[in-house]
């Protein structure tokens, strides 16, 4: 179903971009798990707009409100529910664009599935504004993950033409750097190319690698629940993602089995390879080395620069140029959307596969 | 579930590579469809092994068995199963992989997934050969969708450094090439390279490029099961894919939002746009353009040139060369594997979504 | 997954009966379908405790709050959020109750399941407060079913031994009786068992029949899916339902096949029985005749009549006089319940059959 | 969807009547458990046609084939697909069936749904024949139960007017008795019963009650899917049952609650309670008393003594005289059909709630 995501562990999320509020619920969780108001906080605020001159200028606090499955700051079993207000929604930015879908966005699809009572203020439920509900509770199994000794890391790789191929130690690492390249000269060339953007009223695309560690080896189900389709099945949930590609991805196109295959060589007790072409994952199974991934984020769509478009009464041909308060590099924001998403995806698998997400005991592999 | 997909219309999968058999069950089908046994063979004919002198020279007729759920060709309504029986499978191949994982394969995730009585012979349940049932159950909503105007057209876009951008105009179009590059000169190009590798017991990595004509816009839902979530899931349940892009994908990462939108345009009636960029889906929801994705297959990973593994009793480092029946380049087997699947997703869709599969009713959108 | 129900139209609950808030939402309703906040006032009017003698004195304004989903009052296709606030909840009823479980209800096992950190004060989530969502959304439905032309009639047929053969007419009818028995000496009599309890500080269990009117024959499905499979599926999720029938039900065990087999005759064009021994359902499909089915009550656990318990701390045998508010008779609150969850339910199945629950096509059999 | 069931542990049904054969494939099973061919044939014995005058006389040897899943007598993760081939069907019976559908049977109903295409012959899909595999792969969970000291136990307790108190110890208890009724005197009644009515033509119905012992408390989920819901959509599912009651069921409408709580006491450690009302399960949670319920299944609809019809096609007013081979009471053979489908959801439950099902670690509570 649309809205919920999960098999053990399951994700509801709800709201619109300029109603009263947007939320989510968090069916599965086992009662007696330590909740962090402060972590939440600390993920939601990597994501909130208005951070610095290149995201969004809406202004939102974004706090969350838990209202229900939390009793003095542990889990009790039952669903949990986060609320986060709507403060600053400008729907007169939207009357032009009812009928006159902005190139790139969901307008116009959304008019076709939904109709005249559509949602479309702000993009409606069609909004990266539903990503709030996404990490905040997202945040919560990244918090799971840690005490389990799982880590899910990530950065933005590349912006435009700048690419950078440093990768970052811990969870928050990219965070230290305003564009989430994890590379100071990088990350500065790319702060200029956004400043750039924003003056010509354009956007530009990115992308986000991935890494995992510490993954218990023989997680995920072969076939059709392939660690692969989960992953992947989430992150094309999150808005403006076009592709997601694991290990070296699109590059095994142009490679032999002789370069691509990972040999396994021991380490001690434990079997590692000295590439990892395969990113971690083998018949939609972990192989204990870390899971690798990459998605696109593509452009913001929203931009000043003026667009061909259609009016949907009146059947004109006519130009939009959208104003709005809009990101010019959306995939900065999406990093830790990507994060808390993957933790969520990986604590359903762990539940799934019998795992004590309490942590009470040792986290271990099957064999 | 890892063996079962869908969620109007549900395909299960069984089988192992060595076992008796490979089969599936297809559950949902409204009755009165029309069933062919001679496109069902057609479709599995093109997946077979033992073609031409570059797919696997296993000798496997495929022939299906349909032993539920139609009669006197047409669907009954209940579950459709079809059993193919595995005639060809030489077990002896397998003896010394018992411990001695082949690089790249699901041999070591297996072994720590399902222990001592793991299925190893062949790959066991994770093999390739259950893509056979995949491909017969899925042909039949190839030609559920044919009926209702819907084509879905895949042909091979890389492999190594050879590179096409020929688009077939029909779906059987890519077959009257040997390497599915519809482009004689390229085929041919290929078709050395192959031959090459065979000789140096290697392989080769490829690319798929899919697209689908006559979707109706408005269809798939947003967020959670957009149609690219739905599609990236089924499409990472086939072997060897490690990635999958809509529209540019990939590219969409160093594009500007002025170049990447789409700008909508009358043409008569419809909305279209001059570029696809987005693939055919906004807001994981079908625009009315074609449906455009593409997904990479890793090189088989079974070859000859011997590798690097490790012996799970003896804890030795050893080398492994692996002999068996091998495709050099498994992309172009995985081209009717990724057609059928996609028409599987896509049927499913159309039938949660209310249309009549049996297309008395005419295709139409909701608008 | 446990507060999360539906296939096609799924209903998610959250809160505690001592927490902020109780809420659900409801995602997959198509967009465009009137939602009238008269109309759920109306039904949570009819759950509410408080409103006469014989129900719980907690004084709950019950009202709604939609957050989400709804726009100028319409579905915009969206997860319809509702929120309910908890107004008058007194835990300190509880503190005495933490380690010592009341018989009959979900203490002991709550604490099995959840530990330390279970939701205790009120029940927590294991609490009758849970159905409020359950009505406010399944309210919805019931204005969406009446639409098209489908009507679920609830009453209550049994309490202690007085029984009442009378069925009502419409929906709302019963809710003239103040027990729910549509008959005015039986409700006078039940009302002086109530009352005799209520100085006892005893309670009573009841039983609740349902007839459904005008649902299309052909609905439902075969074998796992059967109405009656998900009819009874989502009463037994209803606290303290202990038993479900369909038609004649129990009866059946006595009687002959000549007799218990409802024997076809044309009614104009349509085919009907003069018996409905089977309550409207073969092979798990509906027939044309009206479903039926009574679900049993049992009599409120928590009694003000001291009964034996254990300490969970102490580990000594107790006793415990339950005080606190409580209805003596919950089946008489059970009732709006079931009609809006039976309502749900065949939303679901409407809806995953294809049909158009904006009604704005006609309601019509597959024939 | 209609031909599957279950959330961890998959099982799917397919086949016909009268068509090649039946089977199901049950997806989820760990690896490494013991399947007894031995087992599963007991348990086919148990629901074959023809066992004794009182059954069905067709001759089915019903010997099962196990195509994927085990090798050497162990699961090995994968899917377990059996096959079950039809090999005395005689469609000729039904001939005649075809537009004159068998009151009190699917036949109106299949037609609704499915239209000219449907099965018909022998009930096509529709068909207590669909039981055999869903005996044949429960009874690989009894084992698995039995191994983690669950026993299902089922006996007939009514069958007509004849009504046995008598529990059976053991989980073959029952299958003593002709009749399945424990009781060596009332079995000797319901067999001289259903003499007289196989005379006559007739059928009569039954009741089947059902203990579970050993079941660790703290299973099962609240609301949606309590321990009451999982069993009865099982149940329901089982062809002729109309009615599903846990502990003292429908009873509890006239008790009160200070009868009806079940009192709680140590036990030495545990705690117990001398009545069990609530047949231990209190807010859809296993309490630690045994599971009970009772199912009712009516009389075999298809019976000689001519009834009325109509004919679909020349919308005539008919009479019908049900020949072919039927039990004169279905309930008999239905005792191991809720017997194994208990044990699969059982072990579903336990399944998705952490425990081994292997029976390498042991069984234990939460707590």
């Amino acid at each position: 179903m649309s809205f919920t995501i999960g098999h053990s562990l399951k994700l509801t999320i709800f709201g619109e971009s300029h109603g009263q509020l947007v939320g989510g619920t968090l069916d599965g969780l086992p009662s007696g798990i330590r909740i962090s108001m402060e972590e939440i906080n600390r993920w939601m605020s990597l994501r909130r707009p208005s951070q610095s001159f290149m995201t969004s200028q809406r202004k939102e606090d974004d706090s969350v409100e838990i209202v229900s499955g939390v009793e003095a700051g542990y889990s009790n079993g039952g669903p949990i529910t986060i609320l986060i207000r709507n403060r600053d929604a400008i729907s007169s930015h939207y009357d032009e664009l009812k009928y006159r879908p902005r190139p790139g966005h969901a307008d116009l699809t959304s008019f076709y599935k939904y109709g005249e009572h559509r949602s479309y203020s702000g993009g409606g439920f069609l909004s990266g504004r539903l990503t709030a509900p996404m990490v905040a509770i997202g945040s919560i199994t990244i918090g799971v993950l840690e005490t389990l000794g799982l880590h899910v890391i990530s950065a933005i790789d590349r912006i435009g033409s700048i690419v950078s191929g440093n990768a970052p130690e811990g969870p928050m690492d990219a965070y230290s750097y305003l564009t989430r390249i994890p590379e100071r000269e990088k990350d500065a060339e790319a702060q200029s190319l956004i400043r750039e953007l924003l003056g010509a009223g354009d956007s530009i695309g990115g992308s986000i690698h991935t890494r995992v560690k510490g993954l218990p080896p023989g997680l995920g189900e072969p076939v059709f629940d392939s660690l692969e389709s989960v992953i992947a099945h989430a992150m094309f949930s999150i808005p403006a993602v076009k592709g997601v590609e694991f290990g070296t991805g699109f590059g095994l196109a142009s490679m032999r089995g002789s370069e691509a295959n990972d040999q396994f060589e021991f380490n001690g007790n434990s079997i590692m390879s000295s590439t990892n072409h395969n990113g971690g994952i083998l018949g939609g199974i972990s192989s204990g080395m870390d899971i690798e991934f990459r998605v696109v984020v593509k452009p913001t769509s929203s931009i000043r620069i003026p667009q061909k478009t259609v009016d949907l009464r009146t059947k004109e041909q006519v130009r939009i140029s959208v104003t709005g308060r809009h990101d010019p590099c959306i995939a900065i924001r999406a990093v830790p959307v990507v994060q808390t998403m993957t933790s969520l995806v990986l604590a359903d698998v762990l539940l799934g596969s019998g795992f004590d997400l309490s942590g009470k005991q040792k986290v271990k592999g099957k064999e």
